[in-house]
Protein backbone atom coordinates (compact mmCIF):
# COMPACT_ATOMS: atom_id res chain seq x y z
CA UNK A 1 0.00 0.00 0.00
CA UNK A 2 1.05 3.57 -0.91
CA UNK A 3 1.24 6.03 1.83
CA UNK A 4 -1.81 8.47 1.93
CA UNK A 5 -1.45 12.35 2.85
CA UNK A 6 -3.34 11.14 5.72
CA UNK A 7 -1.06 9.37 7.24
CA UNK A 8 1.52 12.27 7.25
CA UNK A 9 -0.44 13.62 10.52
CA UNK A 10 -0.11 10.11 11.96
CA UNK A 11 3.75 10.24 11.28
CA UNK A 12 3.66 13.18 13.83
CA UNK A 13 1.67 11.24 16.17
CA UNK A 14 3.22 8.32 16.30
CA UNK A 15 6.89 10.29 16.50
CA UNK A 16 5.46 11.91 19.44
CA UNK A 17 3.73 8.74 21.34
CA UNK A 18 7.40 6.70 20.74
CA UNK A 19 9.41 9.89 21.92
CA UNK A 20 7.10 9.73 25.14
CA UNK A 21 7.42 5.87 25.63
CA UNK A 22 11.38 6.41 24.89
CA UNK A 23 11.40 8.66 27.67
CA UNK A 24 12.40 11.83 26.31
CA UNK A 25 11.85 15.27 27.73
CA UNK A 26 9.84 18.03 26.01
CA UNK A 27 12.43 19.90 24.31
CA UNK A 28 13.76 16.28 22.88
CA UNK A 29 10.43 15.61 21.87
CA UNK A 30 10.26 18.66 19.84
CA UNK A 31 13.35 17.77 18.45
CA UNK A 32 12.05 14.60 16.96
CA UNK A 33 8.85 16.18 15.09
CA UNK A 34 10.87 18.68 13.79
CA UNK A 35 13.43 15.71 12.86
CA UNK A 36 10.36 14.06 10.90
CA UNK A 37 9.17 17.07 9.27
CA UNK A 38 13.04 17.83 7.88
CA UNK A 39 12.59 14.53 6.02
CA UNK A 40 9.34 15.28 4.93
CA UNK A 41 9.83 16.26 1.70
CA UNK A 42 12.50 13.66 0.58
CA UNK A 43 9.62 11.07 1.79
CA UNK A 44 8.18 9.00 -1.69
CA UNK A 45 4.23 8.38 -1.61
CA UNK A 46 4.69 5.48 -3.75
CA UNK A 47 6.23 4.06 -0.56
CA UNK A 48 4.23 2.39 1.66
CA UNK A 49 4.17 3.51 5.33
CA UNK A 50 5.91 1.28 7.30
CA UNK A 51 9.58 2.48 5.46
CA UNK A 52 8.31 5.95 7.04
CA UNK A 53 7.60 4.19 10.33
CA UNK A 54 11.57 2.92 10.20
CA UNK A 55 12.70 6.34 9.50
CA UNK A 56 10.79 7.61 12.74
CA UNK A 57 11.95 4.85 15.40
CA UNK A 58 14.89 5.16 13.55
CA UNK A 59 14.74 8.85 14.93
CA UNK A 60 13.41 8.57 17.70
CA UNK A 61 15.94 5.84 18.98
CA UNK A 62 18.83 8.13 17.18
CA UNK A 63 17.51 11.16 19.86
CA UNK A 64 16.46 9.63 23.13
CA UNK A 65 19.95 7.14 22.67
CA UNK A 66 17.64 4.06 23.61
CA UNK A 67 17.88 0.95 21.56
CA UNK A 68 14.61 -0.50 22.39
CA UNK A 69 12.25 2.06 24.01
CA UNK A 70 9.32 -1.14 23.92
CA UNK A 71 11.09 -3.42 25.37
CA UNK A 72 9.12 -3.19 28.87
CA UNK A 73 5.62 -2.88 27.06
CA UNK A 74 6.57 -5.94 24.74
CA UNK A 75 7.31 -7.81 28.07
CA UNK A 76 4.08 -6.98 29.70
CA UNK A 77 2.49 -7.82 26.61
CA UNK A 78 3.46 -11.73 26.24
CA UNK A 79 2.91 -12.04 29.88
CA UNK A 80 -0.70 -10.60 29.90
CA UNK A 81 -1.44 -12.65 27.05
CA UNK A 82 0.19 -15.46 28.21
CA UNK A 83 -1.82 -15.48 31.30
CA UNK A 84 -4.98 -15.61 29.18
CA UNK A 85 -3.73 -18.61 27.10
CA UNK A 86 -5.35 -21.21 29.16
CA UNK A 87 -9.25 -19.58 29.06
CA UNK A 88 -8.33 -19.08 25.36
CA UNK A 89 -7.75 -23.04 25.11
CA UNK A 90 -10.87 -23.71 26.97
CA UNK A 91 -12.82 -21.41 24.74
CA UNK A 92 -11.63 -22.95 21.29
CA UNK A 93 -12.13 -26.71 22.69
CA UNK A 94 -15.85 -26.03 22.85
CA UNK A 95 -15.92 -24.20 19.40
CA UNK A 96 -18.17 -26.02 16.46
CA UNK A 97 -15.30 -24.87 14.44
CA UNK A 98 -12.24 -24.98 15.84
CA UNK A 99 -10.51 -23.40 12.82
CA UNK A 100 -12.68 -20.83 12.22
CA UNK A 101 -12.33 -19.89 16.03
CA UNK A 102 -8.46 -20.06 16.25
CA UNK A 103 -8.60 -17.37 13.71
CA UNK A 104 -11.00 -14.96 15.05
CA UNK A 105 -8.62 -15.51 18.24
CA UNK A 106 -5.45 -14.83 16.19
CA UNK A 107 -7.02 -11.87 14.59
CA UNK A 108 -8.72 -10.09 17.75
CA UNK A 109 -5.23 -11.14 19.67
CA UNK A 110 -4.27 -8.16 17.05
CA UNK A 111 -5.70 -5.70 19.33
CA UNK A 112 -3.26 -6.28 22.03
CA UNK A 113 -1.26 -2.71 22.09
CA UNK A 114 0.47 -1.18 24.38
CA UNK A 115 -2.57 0.37 25.23
CA UNK A 116 -4.42 -2.44 26.51
CA UNK A 117 -2.90 -2.49 30.67
CA UNK A 118 -4.05 -5.79 32.22
CA UNK A 119 -5.52 -9.21 31.21
CA UNK A 120 -9.31 -8.03 32.36
CA UNK A 121 -8.61 -5.32 29.49
CA UNK A 122 -8.04 -7.57 26.95
CA UNK A 123 -10.35 -10.69 28.13
CA UNK A 124 -13.33 -7.95 27.78
CA UNK A 125 -11.55 -6.43 24.23
CA UNK A 126 -11.59 -10.07 23.24
CA UNK A 127 -15.02 -11.02 24.00
CA UNK A 128 -16.14 -7.40 22.24
CA UNK A 129 -14.36 -8.21 19.20
CA UNK A 130 -15.76 -11.99 18.72
CA UNK A 131 -18.87 -11.26 19.95
CA UNK A 132 -19.33 -8.26 17.26
CA UNK A 133 -17.90 -10.50 14.96
CA UNK A 134 -20.37 -13.72 15.90
CA UNK A 135 -23.31 -10.91 15.05
CA UNK A 136 -22.62 -9.82 11.37
CA UNK A 137 -25.53 -10.99 9.79
CA UNK A 138 -25.70 -11.96 6.01
CA UNK A 139 -23.07 -11.93 3.18
CA UNK A 140 -22.43 -8.01 4.44
CA UNK A 141 -18.84 -8.64 5.25
CA UNK A 142 -17.82 -11.82 3.74
CA UNK A 143 -15.96 -9.34 0.75
CA UNK A 144 -12.94 -9.39 3.73
CA UNK A 145 -13.30 -12.43 5.93
CA UNK A 146 -12.33 -15.18 3.05
CA UNK A 147 -12.19 -17.54 5.48
CA UNK A 148 -13.38 -20.64 3.15
CA UNK A 149 -10.32 -19.97 0.53
CA UNK A 150 -8.29 -19.83 3.60
CA UNK A 151 -9.33 -23.18 4.74
CA UNK A 152 -8.97 -24.80 1.16
CA UNK A 153 -5.56 -23.28 0.82
CA UNK A 154 -4.63 -24.20 4.27
CA UNK A 155 -5.47 -27.63 3.80
CA UNK A 156 -3.65 -28.20 0.47
CA UNK A 157 -0.30 -26.39 2.21
CA UNK A 158 2.58 -28.19 3.32
CA UNK A 159 4.38 -24.99 4.29
CA UNK A 160 3.35 -22.23 6.37
CA UNK A 161 4.79 -19.14 6.66
CA UNK A 162 3.35 -17.45 9.47
CA UNK A 163 4.52 -13.35 9.61
CA UNK A 164 4.06 -12.07 13.12
CA UNK A 165 2.85 -8.60 14.29
CA UNK A 166 2.95 -7.03 17.82
CA UNK A 167 4.69 -9.05 21.24
CA UNK A 168 1.71 -10.41 23.28
CA UNK A 169 -0.08 -11.04 20.03
CA UNK A 170 2.36 -13.69 19.34
CA UNK A 171 0.68 -16.04 21.75
CA UNK A 172 -2.85 -16.06 19.99
CA UNK A 173 0.01 -16.62 16.76
CA UNK A 174 0.61 -19.49 18.59
CA UNK A 175 -3.00 -20.99 19.16
CA UNK A 176 -4.08 -20.86 15.60
CA UNK A 177 -0.31 -22.28 14.69
CA UNK A 178 -1.28 -24.92 17.64
CA UNK A 179 -4.81 -25.62 15.76
CA UNK A 180 -3.06 -26.11 12.30
CA UNK A 181 -0.84 -28.41 13.75
CA UNK A 182 -3.74 -30.77 15.41
CA UNK A 183 -5.55 -30.64 12.36
CA UNK A 184 -2.62 -31.74 10.42
CA UNK A 185 0.68 -32.62 12.08
CA UNK A 186 3.29 -32.85 8.78
CA UNK A 187 2.87 -29.61 8.30
CA UNK A 188 6.11 -27.28 8.56
CA UNK A 189 5.36 -24.28 10.14
CA UNK A 190 7.74 -21.20 9.88
CA UNK A 191 6.99 -18.08 12.33
CA UNK A 192 8.83 -14.90 11.27
CA UNK A 193 9.60 -11.57 13.39
CA UNK A 194 11.45 -8.53 13.23
CA UNK A 195 15.51 -8.72 13.14
CA UNK A 196 15.64 -5.97 15.40
CA UNK A 197 13.75 -3.75 17.64
CA UNK A 198 10.74 -1.55 16.31
CA UNK A 199 7.95 0.09 17.72
CA UNK A 200 6.57 -3.17 20.09
CA UNK A 201 6.91 -5.64 17.02
CA UNK A 202 7.46 -9.52 18.09
CA UNK A 203 11.43 -10.33 17.75
CA UNK A 204 12.47 -13.86 18.22
CA UNK A 205 12.59 -13.34 21.88
CA UNK A 206 8.97 -12.48 22.22
CA UNK A 207 8.23 -15.25 20.09
CA UNK A 208 10.34 -18.10 21.90
CA UNK A 209 9.02 -16.43 25.35
CA UNK A 210 5.43 -17.01 23.65
CA UNK A 211 5.92 -20.59 23.52
CA UNK A 212 6.40 -20.52 19.56
CA UNK A 213 9.74 -22.42 19.27
CA UNK A 214 7.98 -25.99 20.44
CA UNK A 215 5.45 -25.60 17.18
CA UNK A 216 7.62 -23.97 14.76
CA UNK A 217 10.53 -22.60 13.36
CA UNK A 218 11.35 -18.81 13.83
CA UNK A 219 13.29 -16.88 11.77
CA UNK A 220 13.73 -13.15 11.14
CA UNK A 221 12.47 -11.11 8.62
CA UNK A 222 15.99 -9.75 7.96
CA UNK A 223 14.36 -6.03 8.74
CA UNK A 224 13.72 -3.53 11.33
CA UNK A 225 10.60 -2.36 9.25
CA UNK A 226 7.45 -2.48 11.13
CA UNK A 227 5.88 -4.16 8.47
CA UNK A 228 7.73 -6.88 6.06
CA UNK A 229 8.65 -4.35 3.12
CA UNK A 230 10.51 -6.76 0.47
CA UNK A 231 13.35 -4.71 -0.54
CA UNK A 232 13.94 -4.28 2.64
CA UNK A 233 13.78 -7.95 3.85
CA UNK A 234 17.05 -10.96 3.35
CA UNK A 235 17.36 -12.71 0.17
CA UNK A 236 16.63 -15.88 2.53
CA UNK A 237 13.52 -14.59 4.22
CA UNK A 238 12.24 -13.62 0.74
CA UNK A 239 13.32 -17.29 -0.47
CA UNK A 240 11.03 -18.67 2.12
CA UNK A 241 8.49 -16.22 1.08
CA UNK A 242 8.19 -17.26 -2.21
CA UNK A 243 8.72 -21.16 -1.73
CA UNK A 244 5.88 -21.41 0.89
CA UNK A 245 2.53 -23.14 0.01
CA UNK A 246 0.93 -20.73 2.03
CA UNK A 247 1.72 -17.12 3.45
CA UNK A 248 -0.28 -15.71 6.77
CA UNK A 249 0.34 -12.56 7.23
CA UNK A 250 -0.44 -10.50 10.63
CA UNK A 251 -1.90 -6.72 11.09
CA UNK A 252 -1.56 -3.45 9.58
CA UNK A 253 2.27 -3.41 9.37
CA UNK A 254 2.47 -6.35 7.15
CA UNK A 255 -0.56 -5.52 5.03
CA UNK A 256 0.75 -2.46 4.30
CA UNK A 257 4.63 -4.06 2.95
CA UNK A 258 2.38 -6.55 1.21
CA UNK A 259 -0.65 -5.86 -0.28
CA UNK A 260 0.70 -5.12 -4.05
CA UNK A 261 2.85 -8.67 -3.46
CA UNK A 262 3.42 -10.81 -6.65
CA UNK A 263 2.01 -13.91 -4.37
CA UNK A 264 -0.87 -15.29 -2.98
CA UNK A 265 -1.05 -13.97 0.81
CA UNK A 266 -3.64 -14.13 3.69
CA UNK A 267 -3.85 -11.37 5.31
CA UNK A 268 -5.00 -11.17 8.91
CA UNK A 269 -6.13 -7.90 10.86
CA UNK A 270 -8.04 -5.49 12.89
CA UNK A 271 -8.49 -2.34 10.81
CA UNK A 272 -7.24 -0.13 13.17
CA UNK A 273 -6.85 2.94 10.99
CA UNK A 274 -9.41 5.17 8.68
CA UNK A 275 -6.81 4.86 5.40
CA UNK A 276 -6.45 1.14 5.63
CA UNK A 277 -10.07 0.41 6.28
CA UNK A 278 -11.15 2.29 2.85
CA UNK A 279 -8.27 1.01 1.31
CA UNK A 280 -9.76 -2.79 2.10
CA UNK A 281 -13.18 -1.49 1.65
CA UNK A 282 -14.30 -2.62 5.48
CA UNK A 283 -14.73 -0.33 8.77
CA UNK A 284 -12.51 0.78 11.24
CA UNK A 285 -12.80 -2.02 13.78
CA UNK A 286 -13.73 -4.74 11.51
CA UNK A 287 -12.00 -8.34 11.80
CA UNK A 288 -10.50 -8.97 8.22
CA UNK A 289 -9.29 -12.02 6.68
CA UNK A 290 -8.57 -10.82 3.15
CA UNK A 291 -7.43 -13.39 0.70
CA UNK A 292 -4.84 -11.59 -1.74
CA UNK A 293 -4.08 -12.57 -5.12
CA UNK A 294 -1.30 -11.38 -7.82
CA UNK A 295 -2.75 -8.79 -10.27
CA UNK B 1 -3.25 28.74 26.21
CA UNK B 2 0.28 27.76 24.99
CA UNK B 3 0.64 25.49 21.61
CA UNK B 4 1.19 21.57 23.03
CA UNK B 5 3.15 19.33 21.29
CA UNK B 6 -0.01 17.15 20.95
CA UNK B 7 -0.95 19.33 18.70
CA UNK B 8 1.74 19.45 16.15
CA UNK B 9 -0.01 16.50 14.26
CA UNK B 10 -3.26 18.16 14.65
CA UNK B 11 -1.81 21.30 12.21
CA UNK B 12 -0.94 18.86 9.66
CA UNK B 13 -4.53 16.80 9.91
CA UNK B 14 -6.17 20.81 9.69
CA UNK B 15 -3.81 21.76 6.74
CA UNK B 16 -4.83 18.81 4.90
CA UNK B 17 -8.12 19.19 5.32
CA UNK B 18 -8.64 23.04 4.60
CA UNK B 19 -6.76 21.78 1.23
CA UNK B 20 -8.77 20.06 0.55
CA UNK B 21 -11.96 22.38 0.82
CA UNK B 22 -9.89 24.57 -1.40
CA UNK B 23 -9.89 22.10 -3.64
CA UNK B 24 -6.45 21.28 -3.83
CA UNK B 25 -5.26 18.59 -5.74
CA UNK B 26 -2.91 15.83 -4.41
CA UNK B 27 0.36 17.23 -5.23
CA UNK B 28 -0.83 21.01 -4.10
CA UNK B 29 -2.00 19.20 -0.73
CA UNK B 30 1.25 18.06 -0.37
CA UNK B 31 2.81 21.02 -0.48
CA UNK B 32 1.04 22.70 1.59
CA UNK B 33 1.76 19.72 4.50
CA UNK B 34 5.89 20.21 3.72
CA UNK B 35 5.04 24.58 4.20
CA UNK B 36 3.62 23.56 7.24
CA UNK B 37 6.74 21.25 7.96
CA UNK B 38 9.04 24.01 6.76
CA UNK B 39 7.28 26.48 9.49
CA UNK B 40 7.42 24.12 12.24
CA UNK B 41 10.33 24.64 13.92
CA UNK B 42 10.51 28.44 13.63
CA UNK B 43 7.13 28.17 15.59
CA UNK B 44 7.76 29.38 19.09
CA UNK B 45 5.61 26.67 21.70
CA UNK B 46 4.66 29.93 23.67
CA UNK B 47 1.90 31.15 21.35
CA UNK B 48 -1.51 29.74 21.42
CA UNK B 49 -2.65 27.22 18.64
CA UNK B 50 -5.00 29.76 16.79
CA UNK B 51 -1.04 31.56 15.76
CA UNK B 52 -0.33 28.64 13.88
CA UNK B 53 -4.01 28.01 12.93
CA UNK B 54 -3.33 31.43 11.26
CA UNK B 55 -0.27 30.24 9.53
CA UNK B 56 -1.63 27.32 8.27
CA UNK B 57 -4.84 28.58 6.60
CA UNK B 58 -2.15 31.68 4.88
CA UNK B 59 -0.30 29.26 3.70
CA UNK B 60 -3.57 27.03 1.85
CA UNK B 61 -5.03 30.32 0.57
CA UNK B 62 -1.22 30.90 -0.57
CA UNK B 63 -0.75 27.15 -2.68
CA UNK B 64 -4.23 27.08 -3.43
CA UNK B 65 -5.16 30.36 -4.57
CA UNK B 66 -8.62 31.05 -2.87
CA UNK B 67 -9.30 33.55 -0.49
CA UNK B 68 -12.13 32.02 1.38
CA UNK B 69 -12.47 27.95 0.47
CA UNK B 70 -14.71 28.02 3.58
CA UNK B 71 -17.27 30.48 2.29
CA UNK B 72 -20.15 27.61 0.88
CA UNK B 73 -20.04 25.51 3.73
CA UNK B 74 -20.51 28.87 5.97
CA UNK B 75 -23.33 29.87 3.93
CA UNK B 76 -24.43 26.12 4.37
CA UNK B 77 -24.17 26.22 7.99
CA UNK B 78 -26.05 29.55 8.08
CA UNK B 79 -29.28 28.46 6.09
CA UNK B 80 -29.19 24.95 8.25
CA UNK B 81 -28.99 27.10 11.68
CA UNK B 82 -31.68 29.40 10.93
CA UNK B 83 -33.81 26.68 9.66
CA UNK B 84 -33.83 25.28 13.33
CA UNK B 85 -34.45 29.06 15.05
CA UNK B 86 -38.02 28.56 15.23
CA UNK B 87 -38.16 25.17 16.99
CA UNK B 88 -35.17 26.11 19.30
CA UNK B 89 -36.76 29.63 20.67
CA UNK B 90 -40.06 27.32 21.47
CA UNK B 91 -38.12 25.08 23.11
CA UNK B 92 -36.67 28.03 25.00
CA UNK B 93 -40.18 29.33 25.91
CA UNK B 94 -41.31 26.41 27.81
CA UNK B 95 -38.36 26.49 29.91
CA UNK B 96 -38.33 26.84 33.19
CA UNK B 97 -34.84 28.07 33.60
CA UNK B 98 -34.46 30.19 30.17
CA UNK B 99 -31.66 31.98 30.72
CA UNK B 100 -29.66 28.45 31.87
CA UNK B 101 -31.42 26.92 28.64
CA UNK B 102 -30.27 30.08 26.05
CA UNK B 103 -26.66 29.35 27.21
CA UNK B 104 -26.93 25.77 26.85
CA UNK B 105 -27.97 26.22 23.41
CA UNK B 106 -25.53 28.68 22.20
CA UNK B 107 -23.08 26.15 23.52
CA UNK B 108 -24.31 23.47 21.90
CA UNK B 109 -24.32 25.76 18.46
CA UNK B 110 -20.73 25.17 18.78
CA UNK B 111 -21.11 21.67 17.69
CA UNK B 112 -22.12 23.33 13.80
CA UNK B 113 -18.99 22.76 12.44
CA UNK B 114 -18.27 21.64 8.56
CA UNK B 115 -18.47 18.44 9.67
CA UNK B 116 -22.55 18.70 10.27
CA UNK B 117 -24.50 18.85 6.69
CA UNK B 118 -28.39 18.98 7.25
CA UNK B 119 -30.78 20.02 9.54
CA UNK B 120 -31.95 17.15 10.92
CA UNK B 121 -28.06 15.94 12.20
CA UNK B 122 -27.99 19.66 14.02
CA UNK B 123 -31.47 18.51 15.59
CA UNK B 124 -29.88 15.33 16.56
CA UNK B 125 -26.70 16.79 17.99
CA UNK B 126 -28.02 19.29 20.10
CA UNK B 127 -30.36 16.90 21.69
CA UNK B 128 -27.59 14.70 22.71
CA UNK B 129 -25.67 17.41 24.10
CA UNK B 130 -28.52 18.73 25.48
CA UNK B 131 -29.79 15.94 27.20
CA UNK B 132 -25.80 14.58 28.20
CA UNK B 133 -25.81 18.20 30.32
CA UNK B 134 -29.26 17.79 31.94
CA UNK B 135 -28.26 14.22 32.96
CA UNK B 136 -25.31 15.47 34.90
CA UNK B 137 -25.70 14.55 38.36
CA UNK B 138 -24.65 16.35 41.31
CA UNK B 139 -21.53 19.10 41.38
CA UNK B 140 -19.20 16.80 39.47
CA UNK B 141 -18.58 19.03 36.56
CA UNK B 142 -19.75 22.38 38.45
CA UNK B 143 -16.03 23.09 38.43
CA UNK B 144 -16.44 23.89 34.65
CA UNK B 145 -19.79 24.74 34.31
CA UNK B 146 -20.20 28.13 36.78
CA UNK B 147 -23.66 29.69 35.75
CA UNK B 148 -24.48 31.32 39.04
CA UNK B 149 -21.18 33.64 37.94
CA UNK B 150 -22.41 34.21 34.67
CA UNK B 151 -25.84 34.91 36.27
CA UNK B 152 -24.65 37.36 39.10
CA UNK B 153 -21.99 39.42 36.54
CA UNK B 154 -24.63 39.60 33.59
CA UNK B 155 -26.98 41.08 35.67
CA UNK B 156 -24.80 43.37 36.50
CA UNK B 157 -23.32 44.06 33.49
CA UNK B 158 -24.32 47.40 31.68
CA UNK B 159 -22.15 46.72 28.25
CA UNK B 160 -21.39 43.09 27.06
CA UNK B 161 -19.14 42.06 24.59
CA UNK B 162 -19.92 38.77 23.29
CA UNK B 163 -17.22 37.12 20.91
CA UNK B 164 -18.25 35.06 18.49
CA UNK B 165 -16.68 32.01 16.74
CA UNK B 166 -18.31 29.71 13.95
CA UNK B 167 -20.45 30.74 11.13
CA UNK B 168 -24.07 29.30 11.54
CA UNK B 169 -23.28 29.04 15.14
CA UNK B 170 -23.89 32.35 15.12
CA UNK B 171 -27.71 31.78 15.13
CA UNK B 172 -27.13 30.59 18.47
CA UNK B 173 -25.36 33.17 19.86
CA UNK B 174 -28.40 35.28 18.83
CA UNK B 175 -31.02 33.35 20.43
CA UNK B 176 -28.71 34.24 23.88
CA UNK B 177 -28.32 37.62 22.89
CA UNK B 178 -32.66 37.93 22.31
CA UNK B 179 -32.88 36.59 26.17
CA UNK B 180 -30.32 38.79 27.16
CA UNK B 181 -32.19 41.23 26.04
CA UNK B 182 -35.52 40.49 26.70
CA UNK B 183 -34.52 39.75 30.36
CA UNK B 184 -33.15 43.50 30.61
CA UNK B 185 -33.32 45.73 27.50
CA UNK B 186 -30.95 48.56 28.71
CA UNK B 187 -28.13 46.37 27.93
CA UNK B 188 -25.69 47.21 25.62
CA UNK B 189 -24.07 44.39 23.49
CA UNK B 190 -21.26 44.07 20.98
CA UNK B 191 -20.95 41.08 19.03
CA UNK B 192 -17.46 40.49 17.69
CA UNK B 193 -16.17 38.52 14.51
CA UNK B 194 -12.91 38.10 12.31
CA UNK B 195 -11.48 40.79 9.58
CA UNK B 196 -11.03 38.11 6.94
CA UNK B 197 -11.86 34.89 6.33
CA UNK B 198 -10.16 32.31 8.03
CA UNK B 199 -11.71 28.88 8.72
CA UNK B 200 -15.38 28.65 9.10
CA UNK B 201 -14.88 31.14 11.52
CA UNK B 202 -17.98 34.12 11.31
CA UNK B 203 -17.28 37.03 9.29
CA UNK B 204 -19.53 40.33 9.59
CA UNK B 205 -21.98 39.06 6.63
CA UNK B 206 -22.23 35.83 8.72
CA UNK B 207 -23.69 37.53 11.33
CA UNK B 208 -25.88 40.07 9.24
CA UNK B 209 -27.06 37.15 7.75
CA UNK B 210 -27.78 35.36 10.87
CA UNK B 211 -29.82 38.19 12.51
CA UNK B 212 -27.48 39.73 15.03
CA UNK B 213 -27.49 43.22 13.54
CA UNK B 214 -30.82 43.48 14.65
CA UNK B 215 -29.98 43.19 18.27
CA UNK B 216 -27.02 44.07 18.37
CA UNK B 217 -23.63 46.16 17.13
CA UNK B 218 -21.17 44.32 14.98
CA UNK B 219 -17.55 45.16 15.10
CA UNK B 220 -14.74 43.03 13.99
CA UNK B 221 -12.05 41.52 16.04
CA UNK B 222 -9.05 43.75 13.34
CA UNK B 223 -7.53 40.19 12.84
CA UNK B 224 -7.42 37.36 10.67
CA UNK B 225 -6.62 34.34 13.45
CA UNK B 226 -8.91 31.39 14.05
CA UNK B 227 -9.51 32.97 17.61
CA UNK B 228 -8.99 36.24 19.73
CA UNK B 229 -5.48 37.04 20.32
CA UNK B 230 -4.59 40.44 21.88
CA UNK B 231 -1.17 40.74 20.00
CA UNK B 232 -3.01 40.53 16.75
CA UNK B 233 -6.48 42.58 17.26
CA UNK B 234 -6.75 46.08 16.60
CA UNK B 235 -6.25 48.33 19.15
CA UNK B 236 -10.03 49.94 18.85
CA UNK B 237 -10.81 46.27 19.33
CA UNK B 238 -9.07 45.82 22.45
CA UNK B 239 -9.99 48.93 23.92
CA UNK B 240 -13.45 47.45 23.35
CA UNK B 241 -12.28 44.75 25.19
CA UNK B 242 -11.03 45.54 28.04
CA UNK B 243 -13.90 48.37 28.75
CA UNK B 244 -17.16 45.97 28.46
CA UNK B 245 -18.60 45.04 31.81
CA UNK B 246 -18.68 41.42 31.16
CA UNK B 247 -17.11 39.54 28.11
CA UNK B 248 -19.04 36.28 26.67
CA UNK B 249 -16.09 34.60 24.33
CA UNK B 250 -17.43 31.67 22.30
CA UNK B 251 -15.34 28.23 21.13
CA UNK B 252 -12.19 26.57 21.08
CA UNK B 253 -10.01 29.85 19.24
CA UNK B 254 -11.00 32.18 21.62
CA UNK B 255 -10.27 30.16 24.74
CA UNK B 256 -7.09 29.63 23.43
CA UNK B 257 -5.93 32.90 22.62
CA UNK B 258 -7.79 34.34 25.75
CA UNK B 259 -7.09 31.45 28.66
CA UNK B 260 -4.24 33.40 30.03
CA UNK B 261 -6.08 36.95 30.06
CA UNK B 262 -5.34 39.70 32.20
CA UNK B 263 -9.15 40.60 32.36
CA UNK B 264 -11.98 38.37 33.96
CA UNK B 265 -13.85 36.50 30.80
CA UNK B 266 -16.72 33.63 30.76
CA UNK B 267 -16.00 30.90 28.25
CA UNK B 268 -18.61 28.95 26.88
CA UNK B 269 -17.64 26.19 24.66
CA UNK B 270 -17.61 22.34 24.28
CA UNK B 271 -14.31 20.71 24.34
CA UNK B 272 -13.61 19.11 20.96
CA UNK B 273 -9.96 18.24 21.28
CA UNK B 274 -8.28 16.44 23.96
CA UNK B 275 -5.40 19.16 25.04
CA UNK B 276 -8.24 21.59 25.53
CA UNK B 277 -10.36 19.13 27.73
CA UNK B 278 -7.15 18.34 29.85
CA UNK B 279 -6.27 22.38 29.86
CA UNK B 280 -9.79 22.75 31.34
CA UNK B 281 -9.53 19.55 33.40
CA UNK B 282 -13.10 18.30 31.84
CA UNK B 283 -14.07 15.59 29.30
CA UNK B 284 -13.78 15.54 25.09
CA UNK B 285 -17.61 16.80 24.79
CA UNK B 286 -18.19 18.57 27.87
CA UNK B 287 -20.41 21.82 27.74
CA UNK B 288 -18.22 24.37 29.64
CA UNK B 289 -19.17 27.59 30.96
CA UNK B 290 -15.50 28.95 32.18
CA UNK B 291 -15.26 31.90 34.81
CA UNK B 292 -12.06 33.37 34.12
CA UNK B 293 -10.00 35.43 36.29
CA UNK B 294 -7.08 36.94 35.86
CA UNK B 295 -4.07 36.12 38.54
Amino acid sequence: MKTYLDCIPCFFKQALEASRIAGADEKIQRRVLEAVAETLPKFPMEASPPQMGRIIYNLVRKHTDTDDPYLQIKEQSNRLALSIYDRAMNDLARSQDRLLSAVELAIAGNIIDYGVNNALDIGVELEKILSAERNKTGDENRTFFNIDSFKISLSEANTVLYLGDNAGETVFDRILIEEIKRMDGTKTITYAVKEKPIINDALKKDAVDCGIDTIAEIVSSGSDAPGTIPALCSDEFMERFYKADIVISKGQGNFEGLSDSDRTVFFLLIAKCPVIAADIGCRVGNIVLLHHLPE
